[in-house]
């Protein structure tokens, strides 16, 4: 094994297409890092407290895609954040001699506060400045120090280790590895109608959607407003259809632009034969899914398991950790 | 029962005389409450995270005198705080809805960083920040709705009560009491110099102070330095032997204060009195605390027990809270 990583995402429910490149790397660092993957439901009281009632079902709509895309119980530790109590414990700990001003500091801080401010939300509340730490303490509870982010989660992740750095620093010991940032280039996936992918636009093709669901969404996308007749000259650099040849359909995807420029092939065949394609990506992930939930006994012990396995490595760490502290 | 009180004390050390009223008071309550009492070590990191050395042997003194004093582990809960994780559970998830700005104006926030900045000590953490969220979370963890308090905590306990009435209201259940203050008159007793009994000044009389040691700390009292032969007309009213002979010797105050204010007892024979006084006080504790201090095997079994007594109903309360906030 490689290193030991670390990755979570806050319970949103059913994921979209738009998440198979950030699973697919999740999937593939199991093979060779000790991996831990897992569902933030804390994180998602930061900004949620209040819209609580459907994140027992989006945790395991989570759970379920993430196995249904390949992330493996056996081979990584796949759990519910609370469910492993460490998390907070440590988070309790580490608020300890994490300065205010580095939370304050955390770019996302204020600029969130504003952004949900203008829909009438209030976030400012102590949970809320917390949650980098609360982020650390997920990262730091197993020792990780491989941390699959996007760019925009990099300051936190710099605070993660100045927070590890001050404790073995002020406990004079080397508890704590610095995590670093493995930048995955997360390729950004518009939405059927040209915007950023999101549940909030409904412009999204989930992974769960069936052919006739695929096929329909495909049929909606835009592609180039210049083109009227099947045998007009398209330009694919503006066709949405065409970012996702690129995306999901690479083998034919030269052949798709030559033919699109010439005028040889119509947007209702491109979209058929794209709709063709993300139906093949998807059809294992949903039989895979379909299986699982005929299960539902079988998921509550994965998760249970998952939990379990994660618990141990965080005991141990927070023994170690409470040494160094002397608490 | 009349109800539920939880109080709890930072594991400074060994307990001095000036902390008996307070412990009495514990000791009467746990006849008609449900009573929980833990040594707050995860409190002593605000402010101290950075001088832990000592505390194992602080939680271990504080305990030992809790005991001596009369707290009774089968009929109170008597317990270390970080041995019940709950605290930390409930801390974090109380931390999401409770605004930063209630914290921020609690009155000992910007006091205490102050005071302790000119000492050279840094503690704006946020684990200081949130000191007064994690009492919240001691108290509402057991749904105590009584808790003994002296005047300068009364703003935090009112914080205690907005932050349950906030969480009944957001989640639309009524799961937490609104507890209230049991002010308790503390006398404030002077240290043998006559400034306030503090171990930071060591002008104390500890609860475990020997026969001998009580005779001499009592004979380096002040008196009334007015008087020069013992026969001089004393003014008790400026002597703090006599504030002590009010307190811990109320059979002979009166007497007392006559035979001084008339010249017929000298400071040397009025400081054996009291001395003598002090030593049969303390006598049944020294007692009590030795024959504990002969089974250290089960002390730590005490703790152990108050520590599983508390959580068996704090983690009845996490389970409801879980609920309520279907996480």
């Amino acid at each position: 094994m490689q290193g030991t990583v670390m990755s979570g995402m806050r319970p949103t429910g059913k994921l979209h297409i738009g998440h198979l490149s950030v699973l697919r790397n999740w999937v593939m660092l199991q093979e060779t890092y000790r991996c831990f993957f897992a569902i933030v439901d804390w994180h998602a009281l930061t900004t949620s407290f209040d819209e609580t009632e459907i994140i027992q079902e989006n945790i395991r709509d989570m759970f379920l895609d993430w196995l249904s895309v390949g992330l493996d119980p056996a081979k990584s530790a796949v759990f519910v954040q609370s469910h492993v109590k460490e998390h907070a414990e440590l988070h309790l700990l580490l608020s300890m001699v994490t300065p205010v001003s580095w939370l304050e500091r955390c770019p996302t801080y204020k600029e969130q506060i504003q952004e949900l401010g203008k829909e009438g939300k209030d976030i400012s509340t102590y949970g809320f400045l917390g949650y980098p730490l609360l982020m650390a303490a997920d990262i730091l509870v197993y020792k990780a120090d491989t941390v699959p982010v996007g760019k925009d989660q990099l300051p936190h992740l710099e605070l993660c280790r100045e927070i590890a750095r001050r404790f073995n620093y002020l406990f004079n010991v080397s508890l704590f590895p610095e995590p670093q940032a493995l930048l995955s280039k997360v390729p950004v996936i518009p939405g059927i109608d040209g915007r950023k992918m999101s549940k909030s636009y409904n412009n999204y093709i989930s992974l769960t959607d069936s052919t006739e669901e695929i096929r329909d969404k495909t049929r909606m996308m835009i592609t180039d407003p210049a083109r009227i007749k099947k045998t007009d000259p398209g330009h694919p650099e503006v066709c949405t259809v065409f970012v996702y040849h690129g995306m999901f359909n690479q083998e034919e995807t030269d052949d798709v632009e030559i033919r699109c420029r010439r005028g040889e092939i119509g947007c209702v065949a491109c979209k058929a034969r794209l709709a063709q394609r993300l139906d093949q990506l998807l059809q294992p992930i949903r039989d895979k899914r379909n299986e699982l939930m005929n299960h539902p006994g079988q998921i509550h012990d994965m998760l249970k398991e998952g939990a379990e396995k994660a618990r141990q490595v965080a005991s141990r760490t927070l023994e170690e950790v409470r040494e160094a502290m002397r608490i």
